[in-house]
């Protein structure tokens, strides 16, 4: 693989953008800003017209199953940008594969991606996948330590977005669909634990952290590792959210009293499934208000060896809302690394093939990332602790 | 009103219950152990045939609403048990009124059942509401402090039916209908501050109290006084509800998150009402296991004063599970008080009229009632303190 040296080239490029949600929003606002040639596509002409009114950005309605639409239209890009909700990423992936030169995806999709690296080297697409904060940045972070370290002991990634002001149901509001939300409760969450990747139940191994400016917190594993349990060896590794304390609980009781559940049960002469109702409860309750704040906290520790020194390498991001731009930070911190990749990915930075993002901080992309990053008004703090290895 | 000497008579009783479900249930297995006549009624054929199989209760299909037919039944009877669920209550006492000479009622009708005291003078009926555990017995015992006191400072009511082991959706199981449970935490709660009656939310002002034997419990306001805001003066007085820690945030999420809601709402291209599907969920999942031992709680403290004297009146029950009846607590301390106080009732120990409990305890039978209950082996432990009053 190249070395990457000047990760945000200056050729405007021609972007498409698959899903008009808050996230494909933020990625269409930010590539607008620089000049490029920025189309949006959706199903849903509500959501489209939400989207209008952004210099060089134009929509089209189309729905992304359609695959000879979706095709087509990709096929006048340098990439196209993947922000649809996780149970539709997957197909619209295998269907851009071939149809663009570069595709960066943030739709967090359950299947393993990985799995199309030999079809896209084949067809001569550059995919990165994870590509928003965690997974995303948090996973870049976490290359660049291995890349700066010969054993990786413990990796831990501590990540939430969350609204400012607690308050409401179950104290969290989402830029994104209850589903989602709902689903990272429900998947059992995969974890390294004495080199063995083990299943544990979502929202459990509850600890309490205390950041500065936010206040307490808890943390809760989720499945949040993705591929480093398979591109990175480490003796454990996890993957934590964070919420306002009391929240795991909840969500726990209503997991177990079956409020998530796909099964359809008898409600009258009705069959409704349980989670359906959930997320229709949910979605009006867990939006954000117009102007709302709220907030993203990000840790990520990889505590290693390099020679007899023991290096402890950490981040720590902590973003708000803009009032400037109207973005919230849940949008900011995702779209932004998606958009930034997308540039470089479109300017042939990286080779063809399915790229996890850690990979593109194994490639030394970390830092350029974080200055174009701070360019934005996100801000990274980054340590690194240098001791006797014991 | 007469002053009530021997409070169970000895000439057998012809009793009626209208409903079949755990506490009808429990009220038929009472009777039936004392050589009485039982007939119990319900609509549900089910529901009868799993109380068949006790001596002398013969079952009767036939719909609580069909006046008719319930006004033909009672017709036949001593006293009439009104165990049906709260929705359902207070129609059918006005459908039994003046068919028969006495009605017990347990079904925490949210009606106003004193309004119907008149038309029970005139059909020469006595009607007892309220009649279970509380309302009920921490009626009997706030009546009886009264009786014994000049003025009465503050009335405190804790009460609460618990599984005995923590597990399960929301640390709780009922005995009874979701729906009735759900209904305690939508009901405003209405207390005195001040010698003013007060509204408050149900599940406010929680306060954590340790349960020897049991652990640690909240208590939380719910709307449990009843009559006593009317029939009882005192500048302080509330009832709050006993569950195991973190079930009334639970709860509470749930009341705001919408899911106690009886608004339909849409769910793809159905139209359901939130709390018909939490009921549906919870209805399975929180009905006891065969012989899973359950625990009742209750704690009444009455404060006054007598002359100069300050007077302290409070009783503590404890109850559980009975393996060699198999019934729950729950059970035991709703349908005992009833069932005594039914076979009372029947023996023309009360006037015509619509009685609440309290009354019942200001006419001096709480001693009697207390003491046929610990013969059901359901104890309480009763303090008097006395001091000089400031």
């Amino acid at each position: 693989l190249p070395t990457i040296d000047a990760v945000e080239a200056d050729r405007p490029i021609r972007a498409l953008i698959v899903g008009a949600g808050n996230i494909g929003y933020a990625v269409a606002f930010d590539l607008s800003q620089r000049s490029d040639e920025v189309t949006v596509v959706d199903a849903d002409e509500r959501r489209l017209a939400r989207r209008a009114g952004l210099p060089r950005v134009t929509t089209r309605r189309a729905d992304a199953s359609d695959a000879p639409a979706l095709r087509a239209i990709a096929s006048a890009q340098d990439v196209v940008i993947g922000a649809l909700p996780s149970a539709l990423g997957y197909r619209a992936l295998e269907t851009l594969i071939g149809a663009c030169p570069a595709i960066v995806d943030i739709s967090f999709m359950p299947e393993d991606a990985l799995a199309l690296d030999a079809a896209a080297r084949r067809a001569g697409t550059t995919v990165v996948v994870d590509c928003g904060i965690a997974p995303g940045l948090s996973h870049m972070m976490v290359g660049d330590a291995v890349r700066r370290l010969e054993s990786c002991r413990a990796v831990k990634i501590l990540v939430g977005g969350l609204p400012a002001a607690r308050g409401g149901p179950f104290d969290y509001k989402a830029g994104f669909s209850p589903y989602d939300v709902i689903e990272e409760y429900v998947r059992p969450a995969r974890i390294v634990e004495d080199c063995e990747v083990v299943v544990r139940e979502g929202l459990s191994d509850l600890e309490t952290i205390e950041v500065p400016g936010v206040g307490t917190l808890e943390a809760f594993l989720t499945d949040g590792l993705r591929t480093l349990t398979r591109t990175v060896h480490a003796s454990s590794m996890c993957e934590k959210t964070l919420r306002y304390p009391g929240h795991a609980a909840a969500m726990r009781a209503l997991r177990e009293a079956g409020f998530f559940s796909k099964q359809a049960i008898g409600v009258g002469d009705q069959r409704v499934r349980p989670l359906d109702v959930t997320a229709a409860l949910l979605f009006p309750r867990w939006a954000f208000d117009e102007q709302e704040p709220d907030v993203t906290i990000m840790k990520v520790v990889v505590d290693g060896t390099s020679g007899s020194e023991r290096i402890v390498c950490s981040w720590e991001l902590i973003d708000r809302y803009d009032a400037a731009t109207r973005l919230h930070s849940m949008s900011r911190t995702t779209a932004f690394p998606a958009a930034i990749v997308a540039r470089n990915a479109a300017n042939g930075a990286l080779p063809a093939g399915v790229h996890p993002p850690e990979a593109l901080g194994q490639l030394g992309m970390l830092d350029a990332v974080l200055q174009e990053l701070a360019s934005r008004g996100v801000r990274c703090t980054a340590e690194t602790k240098r001791g006797e290895s014991r």
